[in-house]
């Protein structure tokens, strides 16, 4: 675990199925509402297929430039379950099986249950953590600044919630204000704020219901009184234009 | 248009809203859907921030590596649409606003709806096409090999649609097969038919019901005779070692 808690975050998300739009990406969405109630911001997702060099070379880009990175997917027992070798070599170490992970499976499946395919996922990149959860026997990893989860939804979110104590700090919030005029009517003003007030992230996220515009801004940061003086200032902003 | 059709593509999402987890990408996963299905392999896709240096960065590197990029989000007229300003200074090119497409809003507002938000939106950068769908009267873009999209899912799909005969070629097509037995009893066997068959790519996916395992067999390719061959493979591979 780290010394102090990751403060920026990047997620890599290992999948063919993804990709190929046999599945719909779940494990991002959830680490990304996740790491912004606990204040870690999420900088970055990549999503890459089951090659092993699009795997070493996206993690070694990701794990330079941000605190921590978290993959997903690919720690099965199959063919297409490459990503504990590609983190590995990653990281130029062995992968070797995990004496105490394979104990825990003895017990847990009894000897002559503990098939080649089930050895397999005892295998962790040298030097790294097994992360134990309560949805599975079979273990994450955690090396250096990486977090190695499932790709099955529940194992990742129980995986991710084990460690959740090592990311982030204060609590991101969140405000909205729902618009009913056309972006370009308040861009310039919404501008003007924006700039007056740095450390809040302001949003503009148009809809549209028919030909009415519809949609929302969204304000986001760490202090929620300053939040809510720049909510206060903008709904001032929308009234001045669009008087009811 | 390019003399051929793309092959490969990358997806570039931008937008804050998906890494603070406000909002659940959906454009990604449409146009995986789609691409798939006029037989394009997606090979990437990357999230990041409304910040220009990543995007610069992040389309540089995709735009090098694939036959296309496809980006989405960022391009309406508020102060946190900064995707068509990154297009133009990943090209070292100018962003100018497009006379065609200013006639098409003066048309379509009348001269004095035509706002300074509105004309930023008729801003493409240099030597880029606009692209024109049948849900915005704002363009998108597309710059050598890169398509500059909504990220409104509605006018995303739009735009995607009114482009996409310059996408693929011979479709890909997917089998299924339910598995009620744990990977592992089967691994060792469905990577000797996987190396059999280097053209048809297979993939299992877990699933749990309780205890009870469940989970599926994918496979897919272009070759739908070749892919019955194989799923009739694995059938027969799944009833030697769980005779029912």
């Amino acid at each position: 675990m780290p010394e102090a808690p990751h403060q920026t975050v990047a997620i890599l998300i290992i999948g063919n199925e993804v990709l190929s739009g046999r599945t719909r990406e779940a494990n991002a969405w959830f680490a990304a509402q996740t790491l912004f109630d606990v204040g870690c911001k999420l900088n970055e997702v990549a999503i890459v297929p089951d090659v092993e060099s699009d795997i070493v070379n996206t993690l070694n880009r990701l794990r330079k430039s941000h605190d921590a990175v978290i993959t997903s997917g690919g720690i099965g027992p199959t063919h297409d379950d490459i990503t504990m070798q590609s983190v590995a070599n990653a990281f130029r170490v062995a992968l070797l099986e995990h004496a105490q992970t394979i104990q825990l499976m003895t017990h847990f499946y009894g000897t002559e249950a503990l098939t080649e395919g089930r050895r397999r996922m005892a295998r962790l990149p040298q030097g790294a953590q097994p992360i134990i959860c309560e949805s599975s026997i079979c273990p994450g990893a955690l090396i250096e600044n990486v977090y190695v989860f499932a790709g099955v939804p529940h194992i990742f979110a129980s995986q991710l919630q084990s460690v959740l104590h090592a990311f982030g700090g204060q609590a991101f919030v969140r405000q909205e204000i729902e618009i009913t005029c056309a972006e370009s009517s308040f861009a310039a003003a919404l501008n003007d704020i924006q700039l007056q007030h740095t450390d809040v992230e302001i949003g503009s996220y148009p809809a549209h219901c028919g030909k009415k515009p519809l949609g929302k801004i969204c304000l986001s940061g760490r202090d929620e009184a300053k939040i809510t003086a720049v909510r206060t200032q903008i709904e001032q902003m929308l009234k001045d234009i669009q008087p009811s």
